[in-house]
Parts: structure tokens; sequence; C-alpha cells
């Protein structure tokens, strides 16, 4: 059995839908950002890092998105959420997760949590100021050479939709219109329209209508 | 054949020595930062981000650290450089690799790289300045729940290895004192000490003199 520990509005949303999509039986808990319950003594045992998301196994805990992507689609193979079978795909699908986690959500950080990397209140602010350049270069480049159609890696779904679905929700906050990006707007579109993803956010806004 | 893209100092150095511990036969190609080649038309063509490293592969071009040092070890199994059969200790691997790409590079690029995330001049000195905590923080965090001992993963001699020696050599720069970090400070005079390790680093040093 997993227990799966997420924030709502966060790169957590991804391994969520992973979840979902390979069927794995498995228990969400809402860590509640607001209350600073990432903070607690509980969960910094579970995950010194304080962040989300967490898997925890029957095996031990597992940490950062690119990881738990994979290891969700090797340990419920039929659901085929990776390329499994194919070394040079399975690559592909890694450097795209990898570029997410260490370069876009990084540019997106800068709006909203400048405060890890400067302690000056100006310095914070200038980072807020360029987010949105950083932000609208990266979707660019996922525009022009990353996002192969009609899904990341061409005719196969993967982590890889789940993933940008879920970064691409925070491109609206970031001060940048999607819009200036077709096929990363359709692909947004479609996956926003999909089942597994309504059913997803509904969870995870009844949970934290239930803290409310 | 593979071609492998990388410059001194950089990151690359963890692709650059599995290559070698897998025994893979390569080509290796010095982009030069001093001459800002990773900005030169033909590179861009070859990786758009106008980065390190690269890896040149029949099938294709391949980036991010993270990606390559997974690919190296499923192409070339028989060097055991992850443990491959073993899906939790496979995530185990990349949950670390992941953590070393996205959040300590990313620390230690807030020294040398500001500019990526910000215009202003004093706000680029504000993160030079936070710079050596936050990489006392995740050298703290590696010393103390990460790095299991003697290798990264236990037991088990992996890419993790490499990736950790290669982040590792930063930290003087960076002014933080790797004796803080017993454990870390021991590993990394194993990896330095290591003749693959040796090899590698002089092969860079000798491209380096080559074109100076």
């Amino acid at each position: 059995m997993l227990t799966f520990y997420y924030a709502t509005g966060t790169c957590a949303l991804a391994s969520h839908l992973a979840l979902e999509y390979a069927g794995a039986p498995y228990k969400a808990v809402r860590v509640d950002f607001s209350q600073q319950e990432q903070r607690s003594p509980d969960y910094l045992r579970l995950n010194p890092k304080g962040r989300v998301p967490v898997l925890l196994t029957d095996q031990g805990v597992l940490t950062e998105t690119p990881a738990l992507l994979q290891f969700i689609s090797q340990s419920f193979p039929d659901a085929k959420l990776m390329p499994l079978d194919d070394v040079f795909l399975l690559a592909r699908a890694n450097e795209f997760n990898s570029y997410l986690c260490s370069t876009v959500h990084v540019a997106h950080a800068h709006r909203v949590r400048g405060a890890r990397w400067a302690d000056d209140a100006q310095a914070i602010e200038a980072m807020k100021q360029k987010a949105p350049q950083n932000m609208g270069d990266c979707f660019e480049l996922i525009e022009r050479d990353m996002l192969r159609g009609p899904w990341v890696l061409g005719e196969h779904f993967s982590t890889c939709d789940m993933y940008l679905f879920t970064l691409a929700q925070w491109l609206k906050g970031d001060g940048v219109d999607i819009n200036r990006f077709p096929r990363v707007a359709d692909h947004f579109q479609r996956m926003a329209a999909d089942p597994v993803v309504v059913r997803v956010l509904a969870q995870q806004a009844a949970a934290q209508a239930a803290t409310a």
C-alpha cells in the first residue's frame, strides 16, 4: 500500500495524476502549507527536505518528482505510463521531466519563493520581476522543440504529459499567456478535460475544502 | 558510437565519468565556454538550451544529467552503474540525482549565474552572498540523510557517487569547507583517488591545455 503526501497547487499534482492513471492503490494525504505542516516535526521525520511530493512505500520513503514518476510507471507497467522497454525513449522522457524539475519549476519558484536564494527584499522583488520572462523562454522551448504532439513524446501518452500540465497551470499566475504557445495551450485543454485530471483536481479541492 | 559534449568544470563531469566507468566507446568533444561556443549556431542546433552535457547517440541527442546517467547505465548494464533490477533502489538513485540537479546545482548556480534569475546587479550580488549558506544546507542534508556509506546507495557504487563528487568539487569555490561534512569529505577523497576519476580529469585538463 502506498501513501502519497501532496499539497494543493504544487508540483505534487504530477505524481498524483500518475498514481491515478496507473490505477495504483494508494491513500492521499494533504499537507497544508498554509498551516506550515511541511515544517512539523512529524513531517520532517518523513521528509527532512520539508517539501512535497512524498511517496511512502513498503520499502521506504521516496521524494523528487522525476524519480516518483518513473517509480510509479515501473511499479504499474501495464498502464504504460513511460516507454520502459526502450532505453532511448525512456531517456527522452526523463530528459523532459528533468528539464521541468530543474529549470522550469525553478524559474517559477523565483516568483513565489525568492527568499530561498536571497535575503534582501529588493533582490527577491528583482527575481519576481524576471520570472515571467524565464517562464516564457522555457515554454517557447517546449513549444518549439520538446512537445512532439499530440503528446510530449509523440503518440505515447506518458508521465511527461502529466508533469507538463502541472507546470503549465502556473503560467497564468506567473503572468504568461499560455496562448503564446498554441501547441502547449492545446495540450493543456486536452489534459484539463481528461476525466482522470478532473477527478484528481476535484479530490484535491474537496480535501482542501474539508479543512478550510 | 556516442559523442559526448562537455565543458570543463561543469556538471558534465558526472556523465563523462559514467561513460568511462561503463567502458563505453565514445568520443569526447570539449565545448569552450570561455569562447561562448555553447552559443554558436552549430551548438544550438545540437542543443537549443545552450548547455552541457550533450550525448549524441545513433538515435538522437540526449541532455540533462539524470537522464544521461540512467541512459548510460542501461546501455551498458554489465557495468552495474545503477540498481536497474530493483525498482525501489533505482528510484532512490534517481531521487538522489534529481536532488543534485534541481536543488544543489541550482544553489551553486546562484553564486556564478545569478543573471539567469534577475537583471539587477545588487540582486545578483545578494544571490551570491546567500549561495554558501544554501550549499552548506544541501551538503548537511546529504551528510546526515542521503550518503549511506561507503557509497551514496550503500555498498553499491553508482552514478550517484560520480554526480556527488562532481558537485562536491564546487564547494571550495562556493566558500564552503568540505570538512564540515566528514562523510562527504571521505567520499570525495576516495573518488578523487580513483584511477577512472584521475584519468577523466587529466583528459579534460589536456583538452583544455590544447586549446589554450
